[in-house]
């Protein structure tokens, strides 16, 4: 039972940990996408503080996307993560927590912009992709790797995917050199049993190739933890989570849950709650994540967050009420 | 397939619904646990209406616990639920909504309180006990139903039982006429495994002598609605929820979720989001249920919510630390 996170029977078996399990903290670049990555330097600093004292695996900052898409004027520094404005926080990192970045298929330049790992200060390049992208995806992903980073590849949105299609694009990503395919429920519409069997499908294309299996949730319908653990007691072993949950529209798993959960000695949570109550509560006066009826209608519906952040968009006192929001988005 | 809320796959077949299913409203019962149960008429009215128009199955209204335990003066109706209470918001309940009333063993004068079923517009009578008041709860399932009322009995803080004593008193409640026994996480400390091994030992016994499972949640950890619905697939039948989770602490299973995920086209989510949004979000000015880190704490360490409810019970000007308090939970 030492390497399980818990045996089968479930009930009484809650002191043992799987130590292949690694926890990423995505807190400042899921909730960029709630602000246009313009947090403040000391933010960004308390949480990787909190990760470092946390004993997290890797904390990622933000995007490797285009200049050029997204012009520096447009958006804070964690759209396109410099080298510099990682090193004004990290310095050199001279610690054991790893720094990720994201770059989105048909929005990075990735050839110029994600320099060789000798001149950065990045472990880990996660590609994101949806479906139809995974050629691109996968010439991200030689980059990457032959830049000398991990890698990671995040099929987004497979809620909206034909089987047969998920099936062939596992496949073709399991004859690449990425380290880990993640499932991610990128609006939020998985109940647990789906997760469970997802998790079941990636983990034979993985466990096949040599490699692991990631989470990503969202939390439109209050899953977004349970459906991280259950794809963890299925056998995922690559994390994602947010502290406090801060991420985009109903936000992420939260890291404080999850890392209660994990019983792994590494992590700890008192740094956690402390990050919790001091630094991103706070945020919330100016940045508005978290569960909402609009939010659980989108993820019913199995629909991107568009239309419910539109509508919480709208200042309070002009906003239209849910059950009007509920007949509009299910006049289809 | 009919017959199941969906196939062992998971995967894109959640079309068909179990039409054995049934769903209790507890808002203004376990509401009433945070604010000594002083709902206004027009409040629980509005409750009424919404559980009648979503096609709830049942709607719990409060307590049948002691007048001289509970005196009038220092509590609301629901702690009674007196006739008189009952009939002024329902009349004679000509509707399709069964009403329902909990009692707690060793807290109730059963006997004289609760009038035969032909005097009463209850349909049906809850018992509550601990693991330890079996006999007491066995008396007052024989009491409710030898008055004409349907039963169930909802065993309080499994998670502190050991095993071979929860074995031992479900064979007991088995053995008596009580309609369903539930399976009831007062703490909010389990995980949604746990919840799948104790809802198959619960269905074991019940199934054996014709009696249905039931669930009742709490959210300490955020896995209410999530347990909720793992009960569901492993076979429980009768869910407890409330509108917008009000209730003690960090409050139950959201109605709204719930029936979103049920396919039963009896229900209807449009009412419930309207008494969500206009009955009781503005309750949130004097009434404070719902997540927090401190409900979390006291979830993971399977404890009482009761050292939470005093931390939050501080005027936020005055309260300590989230760490402070953690320390001071970690040190028993």
């Amino acid at each position: 039972m030492g390497d399980e996170q818990h045996a089968d029977n479930g009930h009484g078996s809650w002191l043992t940990y799987r130590p292949e399990i690694k926890v990423l903290d995505c807190t400042i670049r899921d909730g960029g996408l709630m602000n246009d990555h313009r947090f403040t330097d000391d933010l960004v600093r308390a949480v990787y503080q909190t990760c470092v004292s946390a004993g997290v695996d890797y904390m990622e900052l933000g995007y490797k996307n285009s200049k050029v898409q997204f012009p520096k004027s447009d958006f804070g520094p964690w759209k396109h993560c410099d080298e510099e404005d990682l090193r004004r926080i990290v310095g050199d990192n001279e610690t054991d927590l790893k720094l990720s970045v994201i770059a989105d298929a048909e929005k990075s330049d990735y050839k110029t912009d994600i320099l060789p790992k000798e001149q950065s200060v990045i472990d880990l390049v996660r590609v994101a992709t949806y479906i139809h992208q995974i050629p691109v995806a996968l010439e991200m992903i030689h980059d990457a790797h032959e830049k000398g980073y991990e890698t990671t590849v995040n099929v987004m949105a497979v809620s909206t995917v034909q089987d047969n299609d998920l099936e062939e694009g596992l496949r073709v990503l399991s004859e690449s050199p990425v380290g880990t395919i993640y499932l991610v429920d990128s609006f939020g519409s998985f109940y647990s049993e789906e997760i469970r069997a997802l998790t079941k499908q990636y983990l034979e294309v993985c466990q096949a190739s040599g490699k692991q299996v990631g989470i990503h949730t969202h939390n439109n319908q209050q899953l977004a933890y349970a459906n991280t653990i259950e794809a963890v007691v299925q056998g995922a072993n690559r994390l994602d989570a947010t502290i406090a949950g801060l991420g985009r529209g109903a936000g992420n798993c939260p890291l404080e849950l999850l890392i209660g959960f994990l019983k792994n000695p590494r992590y700890r949570l008192r740094p956690i709650l402390d990050c919790v109550e001091n630094q991103i509560m706070p945020l919330r006066d100016s940045m508005h994540w978290g569960f909402d009826l609009s939010y659980m209608l989108t993820g019913l519906l199995n629909q991107h967050p568009r239309a419910a952040m539109g509508y919480l968009g709208t200042p309070e006192k002009d906003r239209e009420s849910i059950v009007k929001f509920y007949d509009e988005i299910m006049d289809v």
